[in-house]
């Protein structure tokens, strides 16, 4: 009901008399009353004045499921969404989901993480209402090798949706960092549960420093705030990150990798770079000339033999 | 104290009297007839006579923990038992110990599977105490794309302790399968949670038809009583498959992938074979000439390419 009567009000100009809202929504004066008063708590800013009605000034910055879901338009994306106001990390909140069998598309929102994680389980600083922290359950019909394709792929949406919405460049670093002004602005971590022979589920997590303010931040990280210097909508950015992860996994079912490396192309900053790749306890030292079908790093060392990495640290050396 | 009861028994010749067990192991005559009681329920033959005491004859063929540990002489696989008398399938259950951090080695045993899986979710007929069904937690410091060479360390393993505890000789049909007489004795399942980085965990699924009669099985499967033509010890069979197991793990993370594909290509019989090779919505046809060092099967097709098979079914042509 709650929803209704936001919806209601949001649609209207100005005043909505409480008789009006009342009538259409079924609801007696005494519970709409009620509701008003809840939605307030939430941060919701309506203005009431007798004879008048109600008004909404304003909606908090929370990423409710009900305003993130309002006006989205996917497909499956986002259909189920579990939101919370803390977790340890939303991978393993949506790890747990995915395991009772929840759907393709079930997106995980948190408004911090105490225990927010990046690659080989470093820590990403979540900081309450200042980030987006989402974690997403996908079943690709690929295999488990290919799986890589979804962090590329969630890449390039990070970067359409931060362009289209707030007109900032982005670049990715290969194979998960997301920079703006040459900082870390965000990061992707992409796990799975799978056989040999097929996924059973991915969990793409993404991590977005949006409205944190310099003084927050380390040395070598930025935020859409600090670059744009101006405060960032969350919901309308990721709904438009939704919209733009949705349109590039349809377009990887439909047309297979090489449609979503031609786009990572254009963002990225490691190809033609010379990069050292520490992976495990081996390093090696090269060109980065391309990305393989299945989103390996393909090196070109001095020796001139080609060498393709699937996960490593890079280094950009010049 | 039950089973430092039957650890004492098991370790006398003849009959051992009342008052030097109470003695021995601190416990009351009264209690002590209880823990017997119980033990006979379980389904140890324990005869008990005046005067003389009691005597163990025999045990149940059941993969009671205390039994499977038992002069084991394992360094980690095995270490943690969890053993059920029915459940759903280990891999699941499993899974689920493995999401609460269970250690590298813990072993799920069951006496049956109500719904016992092999690849791609096909079934796996696990009927009440004639086979060996199990799942293990391993963490092995790999990459998560090596994680198919688990499945060849387990197949080599269990063609070893089958060959060492009854004689029989079995092949590997790649990539999981184990045969006795040409027909299915028993298969593989691997499963692993990992992101593109690191595995977190892998969860080894074997099932294998021990003590099935002929009457009981399909006419492409067999099982080791069929073969032999006698009963088949299951726990003396499952201790060697864990030993050898263990050995083979320990040996994969010493010296790599070439030590165990080398074990492996004794037993197979897919290699110098014409095969098709049906994956996912493809098949390619050609010799099966190796294994990579990721498991992936290499096909030379009419071509005189050689392409490489991460999974599917292969089709021996002749």
């Amino acid at each position: 009901m709650q929803e209704k009567i936001l919806d209601f009000l949001s649609k209207k100009q100005g005043y909505v008399s409480g008789d009006q809202i009342s009538h259409r929504l079924g609801v007696t004066r005494q519970a709409l009353w009620k509701h008003i008063q809840e939605l307030k708590n939430l941060g919701y800013e309506i203005v009431a004045v007798p004879h008048l009605g109600y008004r909404l000034d304003s909606c908090p910055d929370r990423l409710f499921p009900y305003a993130v879901t309002r006006e989205l338009n996917t497909h499956f994306l986002g259909k189920k969404v579990y939101y919370f106001d803390s977790v340890s990390s939303t991978m393993d909140t949506a790890m747990q989901l995915g395991m009772k069998g929840n759907p393709s598309g079930t997106l995980v929102l948190a408004e911090s993480q105490t225990k927010g994680r990046g690659r080989l389980g470093r820590n990403w600083f979540s900081p309450k209402y200042k980030g987006i922290y989402l974690s997403l359950i996908l079943k690709p019909r690929v295999l488990p090798a290919r799986a890589s394709m979804l962090t590329l792929l969630s890449a390039v949406s990070i970067c359409e949706a931060i362009k289209e919405m707030t007109g900032i460049d982005t670049q990715i670093k290969w194979p998960n960092d997301i920079l703006a002004g040459q900082k870390k602005l965000g990061g992707i971590l992409t796990e799975l549960v799978a056989s040999v022979d097929e996924i059973n589920f991915v969990i793409i997590g993404i991590g977005l420093n949006v409205n944190n303010d310099k003084k927050m931040l380390i040395s070598a990280a930025t935020s859409l705030k600090e670059q744009k210097k101006e405060f960032v909508n969350r919901i309308t950015l990721l709904q438009e990150l939704l919209r733009k992860i949705e349109v590039n996994y349809l377009l990887l079912e439909k047309e297979g990798s090489e449609s979503i490396i031609e786009k990572w192309r254009r963002y990225n900053i490691t190809l033609g770079k010379r990069v050292k790749v520490y992976c495990q306890r081996e390093h090696i030292e090269g060109e980065a000339v391309d990305i393989d079908t299945d989103g390996g790093l393909l090196v070109r060392k001095d020796s001139g033999i080609i060498e393709k990495v699937m996960a490593g640290d890079v280094v950009h050396a010049r």
